[in-house]
């Protein structure tokens, strides 16, 4: 791809070059890899401690051993960051893939004759730009469900990622930006790249994480603002029509911070003024951790 | 690896130096992926109209469409089949693997630049040869579920296969051979590549596609064979406790065929008649179709 660079196992090379995975490397044919998302202010990459904590967390979830140290993965991040800044002066969207390894096919782990493998994605934060804030995101809560915790944990950030493909793809058809899932039980769990959250008369409500979703890292940064703040926090299990009937809606992410969303199914939303005061002073917060490191 | 050939996209090359995926395959970085796997008899392959056909709806699953037609593809896969029996005379294990493409990072199908590369993986299907019959295949219902249709559809054959590969795992750390899953219900589904049935009082019992499993090719050959064969036979949910009073447990797939099951957690099993009987036939069967061709 232009404009990006890749960290293959400490190699760097442009993009448009990183063609070089192995057919056996068990991320391309079974999907049996981990990975972390991060962006950089101002050169400095917000909340990757966090994001490599996940990353040990999915491990576990996944007995997924890694062979590098957690020091090892964040320099090498650092390392190919510093080498697009050094060609660009943008902020930085950084993705750290985990494969298991490589080796013969079969499931065993002992077919997997060099373990683990890392690769570095690094290109321009400004690819992943959102839209204007007051035209915000159309949701779809999708008929495809979210995966069940006891098929495949949502809190493991994995490579297989076709459930949440199918559902944004599903949104997409019906006009929508992005999807919504529920859980079997018709309880909202998350969005496909994002965690939600709804204000009703002053309370921000969001849902609980065992019914299955990833334990975003906004979304626990944010739950920790709410309260420093002293606004009116719930988690708790909810269906869809709390969406139609709330006050404000948003999303979390790490490249998308705090979020409003606009619209959920046919239900029209503004970007409400909690949200948007939540949105800045959450900003500002990232920003003023960013220049103290 | 070793002793494999490999196609991408029409070029031929050993598996050693299959190492030329781009790392914006999205095989690779979402699992965006489908797969057929099937083998050769005396080098002609065996039900490759079936798997194709299969490959088609798994298309469908996924709202994957196909730049290459049937005809093309299973040329291709046959290009490789002789050139690796060129050198070797053995029978041939051939996996087909389609990725919805290369692209930039992100779920739009617009992001996917060069849309559906294939990969062909042969090696000789040796490499995959059961223990001896009497030996078995010893299973566990391990606790994680299969995945529930309504999320990622097993009847889809797709590259997201962590699901399965964990209950592996699971079963493994027990002890045991291999893994069966149930779904929410507590139902049984599948295994992890195979299809499962039991035989009770002469009757053979296998579970509804509903359920959530592959819609298994030798399992649909086995199921017509014992019509033509006047052999009582049931399409029922049933729970794990049935397979523990059964009289004999055998699972099925392309490159197994018809196999018995030795243990079933910690109930003990013995290869029955019928499914020695069975197996016999059924292999027979198979032969004689692939020497007609």
């Amino acid at each position: 791809m232009q404009n990006t660079l890749v960290n293959s196992n400490g190699t760097i090379t442009p993009g448009t070059e990183a063609n070089h995975i192995s057919v056996f490397d068990r991320s391309f044919f079974y999907g049996d890899s981990l990975y972390e998302v991060f962006r950089t202010y101002d050169g400095v990459p917000f909340g990757m401690d966090e994001h490599f904590e996940r990353l040990w967390i999915s491990g576990e979830l996944c007995k997924m051993t890694f062979s590098q140290t957690k020091d090892q993965l964040k320099a090498e991040c650092m390392k190919t960051i510093q080498a697009y800044r050094e060609k660009n002066k943008t902020d930085i969207y950084c993705r750290i893939i985990m494969s298991r390894g490589v080796g013969k096919i079969g499931f065993g782990l002992k077919n997997v004759t060099t373990p683990t493998h890392y690769y570095i994605i690094v290109q321009s934060v400004d690819d992943f730009k959102s839209a204007p804030i007051d035209q915000g995101i159309r949701l779809q809560v999708v008929q495809r469900l979210r995966n069940d915790p006891r098929a495949l944990d949502p809190a493991m950030k994995s490579g297989n990622y076709l459930n949440s493909l199918l559902a944004y793809l599903e949104a997409q058809e019906a006009g929508f930006d992005d999807a919504l899932m529920c859980n079997h039980q018709g309880f909202l769990t998350e969005g496909t790249t994002f965690n939600l959250f709804y204000i009703k008369r002053g309370i921000v409500v969001t849902s609980p994480l065992p019914l299955g979703m990833l334990d975003g890292i906004t979304r626990r940064l944010l739950i920790e603002f709410l309260s420093e703040k002293n606004i009116p926090f719930v988690e708790t299990a909810f269906k869809k029509e709390k969406l139609y009937s709330a006050d404000e809606v948003f999303i979390t992410s790490s490249l998308k911070e705090i979020y409003p969303v606009t619209q959920v199914d046919e239900y029209k939303k503004k970007p409400g003024p909690l949200t948007l005061q939540l949105r800045a002073e959450f900003h500002e917060r990232i920003l003023k951790q960013c220049r103290k490191n």
